[in-house]
Order: structure tokens, then sequence, then C-alpha cells
């Protein structure tokens, strides 16, 4: 009754990715005994268990997202997928006001994945887990054939807890509100897309690829009214700016002088014709706070971090930018997409 | 200073997904407005905002659990990827012995899907929730080039609470207990090889694809001591017998002749080389428990339940199954892969 296997497992011990890592047998078992179980190892992520069971949240509210990672390529100076899909999620739960505190990771191989490349990358996931203070507690892993996928791609999604009375969202922006970014924006686009196009730069740019529960757990440790959080992730400044009119039906006025840009961001823009308030940036944000916490808040987000504008209310809802020479420009949504895969 | 985009905006309402539906700009915008927003819309999942606010949690224990879905085909009798990717992650939380409550969607879609498709997927996906009574409250979508992907992957991540004091794990299993399955195996295995290999069944096997919630809940509601759940996906039941054996230090004896299996299923598995114990279902479980609450759990489970094993304590741990002339065999974990991409 032992019936033949359709894949057999190999003799040897296999350096890539095949098919039958992803079949619920002893070699998906032996994957996840070497390379994931030591990298995640946690008190709450039971091993053999499909979940994980974490302590109660008490009255605290719970915020929960997701985002999908399909970065290529897969490593970039200053990070890679798999700092960049801790972080991602991170930042987004630290976006919603909460303590980021646990995440789950799933990953889609490509047959053929080297295992190294999976250990790097797994390896960057657990030292940025450990500098964002959080766990990841759970996960799963399925590999698809060759030319159906490009490599890996990591799924993670994140819980954390709102232990303030704040509503954080763009309904709570007010006109007169001050807009501050928390640092200079634009070196996850450009990273990503001079290795992308093979550019020589002098001094190759890192991505700003950070966890940012921190500064936000500052704003918010300090009892500062914070309305809005944002990341400026796709899109950039300009998407998140616009968003943020729209949502709250408000307008916001932004000094171009006074965005902070590195000078070789700029100068990589220009070259390459992109517009710098739409790259990507992974560990930068904009707060929406009164006017009046402006110096309490730069304090605390550090030197970098700058005071860029201001909400206004003005029908219909836009965004307008002070260019160099004084004139008022309307910031668009970006209608196309500037750098696909850069997340 | 309004730069060229390097795809721009489509003139007409494309009908495919393009890689601009990826960027974070208008376009992906008008994907989540037209698609995702109104399939699962609710109270907790806030627009505009990356993550999704939900109430305490109060003094039950989260459970917390992510799978990735790559089958193929998208669509199979009984289901779909988006059924699928729903039923699995609800199940998941169910055998952590919690009640489902919120999901989160990550998609990967390749370039040139179809949005007819992912209308219908996520339709599914809304209806199979439902079905489970969770919500979907967060998600996010990528676009990856053509031959980058198989139409589309879906990650889904949930949560859950624990409401009760049980321990429903592997190390919970005492020797003495009863093994029952909830239902007849390997329907989700078969329809899915069946439609890939393009069999002429008289009448198509339906996948078995299910949520698991409602009779997890009544048993637990009905005061039952449960030790273990596990659902049988990959690997089927042998991979979870073994799994179960291997982690709590314990024997499985199963009575092959009880274990329930359709006719068709069984012929399906003869013609194809298939071993039906290695077969994936997508809506049937393990239940370990007491021998003494066995007949109570069989009532609660339904007319398709079985009791098919007992647990016992024997050196090393192992898991034996009697054939049909009463001889016994050793069951194995799957050492290969039955059927790339079941789930």
């Amino acid at each position: 009754m032992e019936l033949p296997l359709l894949c057999p497992l190999p003799a040897v011990e296999p350096t890539q990715i095949l098919l039958t890592h992803g079949g619920g047998g002893r070699l998906m078992h032996r994957l996840i005994e070497r390379v994931f179980a030591p990298a995640f190892a946690s008190p709450h992520g039971e091993t053999h268990h499909d979940g994980a069971l974490l302590p109660p949240g008490g009255a605290a509210r719970l915020a929960f997202t997701t985002d999908a990672y399909v970065v290529r390529p897969l490593f970039f100076p200053g990070g890679d997928i798999g700092r960049l899909a801790v972080c991602g999620t991170v930042n987004d739960l630290a976006m919603c006001g909460a303590r980021p505190l646990y995440l789950s990771a799933a990953f889609i191989l490509e047959e053929g994945l080297p295992l190294q490349t999976l250990e790097q990358v797994v390896g960057s996931m657990r030292q940025a887990a450990h500098e964002a203070g959080v766990e990841i507690v759970t996960g799963d892993t399925k590999v698809v054939e060759r030319g159906r996928g490009d490599g890996l791609y990591i799924t993670t999604a994140g819980i954390g807890l709102v232990e303030h009375g704040l509503h954080v969202a763009p309904a709570s922006i007010r006109a007169g509100d001050a807009v501050l970014v928390s640092g200079d924006l634009g070196r996850h686009g450009v990273a990503v897309l001079a290795v992308r196009e093979g550019l020589d730069l002098e001094c190759p740019i890192q991505s700003d690829c950070a966890p940012l529960a921190e500064p936000v757990r500052r704003l918010l440790a300090a009892g500062l009214q914070v309305h809005c959080l944002r990341d400026l992730t796709r899109g950039g400044l300009a998407a998140a700016l616009v968003e943020l009119a729209e949502a709250s039906g408000l307008s916001i006025a932004i000094d171009g002088a006074a965005v902070p840009l590195r000078e070789e961001v700029r100068g990589a823009c220009e070259i390459l014709g992109l517009d710098p308030l739409q790259l990507a940036c992974e560990g930068r944000f904009l707060c929406v706070l009164p006017e009046e916490e402006t110096v309490r808040a730069l304090a605390l987000l550090g030197p970098e971090a700058a005071h860029i504008g201001r909400v206004h209310a003005s029908t219909p809802p836009q965004v307008t930018l002070r260019g160099p020479l004084g004139a008022w420009r309307i910031v668009e949504m970006p209608s196309g997409e500037q750098l696909p895969r850069i997340c």
C-alpha cells in the first residue's frame, strides 16, 4: 500500500529550494527546523502548530495590518526584502499609533532559490525584528515552479496595541495643523533603482529602510496630540499628502524648500527623470499635529526632521507646493508607476 | 517640475491588471475602491489607512496565524483560491481552539490578470468570510510582471480569541485518547488534481473546502475536554498523525477500515497512484480527546465524523495503520510532494 511518490526525497541535502520543500512533508519540516525556527524562536510561536497564542491585550485596542513584499532586486544598499518586510509592517502599525508586538511571515519561494539566499533574508528579518522590538510568532511556506515567482515574496502581518486615547487618523486632522516629515526623502526609491539600472554612483545611496516604532512611541509618550501619521512608501510624499487631503477634506500647503532631500538623491532624480516627491521611502513618515506642538515634536524626532507645511481649509481640498522661485503648483496623486516593485 | 511618468495612466478603463495598479497611485486607489472596498466593507477597516483598529480582546488570549495560497488552478469544483484563503486561515485559528474574528488579505497579482477573475475571487472571499463569521479588515495589493507570478497569490492572516482555559495542543494529548476525524478525506486533493490533469470524471468530485469554526465551537461550548485539533491540509492525514505523534511523544494506532473515504475518491486514487492518507483536505480535522467523550463528540460533529484510532504509549512514538486484511503497517511522514500547489 506504500505508493510511489511523484517527487522522491533527494538523497543529498539540497542547496536550492525544490517543489518538495512546499509539500508539507519531511523536507518542509527540515526547512522549518533549520531555517525558520532558529531565527524566529519565540515563547509564543508554539512549534508544530499552525498558529501562535498571544497574551491578552487587556483594555487596549488592537491594530492589525498586512503587506506583501515583492521588491526587486532582493538585496539593495541598506537592506533587503527581509528587512523591508519587517520594517514595512512594523511601520504600518506605528502609523496607526500602535505599539507593534507580533508579526507573522508567509513565504512564497520559487523553485531553484538558493537556500543561502533564504537564510540571508531570514537573518535580516530576525535582525530587523530585534531592532523594532517585535516577535515573529507564526509563519507559512509555499513553493511555486520556476517562472511562477521571482526568487521569493514575503507577506507579513502585524498586531500592535493602541495604549492611548488618541484617534490617530486622517479624520482627526484640523485646519492650522503643522505637517512634519521625520527625515530626508526618497533614498529607498533611488537605492533600489540604482541597483536595478546598474548605475555606478560614486558612493551608493543607502535605502532609508528602518522601523518607525520608536520615534512614534516618543511622540505619544510625550503626550503630544498627534492627529495623523503616515509613512511615505509607494507614491512617496505626493501620494501621502493627496490621500490625507482627500480623506480629511482639508488642503495642505507645502514649502518645497523645507522638504529635506540629500544632494545625491536630488542629483539622481535629475539624471533619471524622477519626481523626488513621488519617490518611495521605507523609514520616513509624516506627522500632522497642532501647530503649537511643532517645536517639541521636532526635538523628539531628531535633527533630520523638518516642518514642511500647514493644513488649511479651502475647497476643493488640494495639496499645493511652493517651488524654488516662490510659485505655487498643485501636487497631484501619482497617476502611474514611477518604479514597479519598489517594496 | 511635472516630470514624465514611466507608465502613464491608460485612457480607457483597463480590464486587466497593469503594473500601474501596483504603484500606490490613482489606478491602485481605483482598484481598491471598485473591487476590494465594496467586498470587504467593515466597521473596523478604516478606509484610507493601512491598518485596522480592533476592539480590545479583554482577558482572552489571542490566536494569530497566516498562510500563503498558491493553488493551481485558481478555480476548482467546490471552491477557488479566494474561498481557500479564507477557510484555510479560519481553520488554523479554529485548530488553536480560538474563535476566528478578523482576517487580513494581501494580494500578489500578475500583470495581465483579468479584472473579472480578481472580482470573482474577491466575491468568493466575501462569501466564505460571511459563512465563517469573520471580517476581512485590512489588506494590500502588489503587482508583478508577467511571468513572475501565476495569476494571483493571496496571503491571509487571522486573529481569533481563545475564550476557554483548555490548552489545545499536541502537548495535551494523553495515552488512551480517542482520535476522531470530522468527515470523509481527500476530496480537495482529488478535485484539484482532476481539473489539473483534465480527468473526465462522470460526476466531478467537489473540494471539501469549508470553514471549521462552527464544529469546533460546538465541541468547546459543550465543555468537552478537547486535547488537540489539527486540520488535514498538505500531507493529509498521514502528515498530521505523524506530526502529532512526534510532538506528543505518543503513538497512534489507526483502523484503516474506519477512515471515511468516498468511493469516487478511492477510485481516483487507484487510477492516479495516490495514497489517500496523504491527500489534502481543506475542511476536515482531527480531534483528539478523552475516550469517554467520543460519543458526545461524534454526535456534535455530525454523521460524517468517525472514530478512527487511539493514542497509546510506546517507544519510539509512531503511527500504525491496520489494513483491510488486518495487518499493521507504519504510517510515514510523506517524504516528497504528492501534489504541488494544492493550497
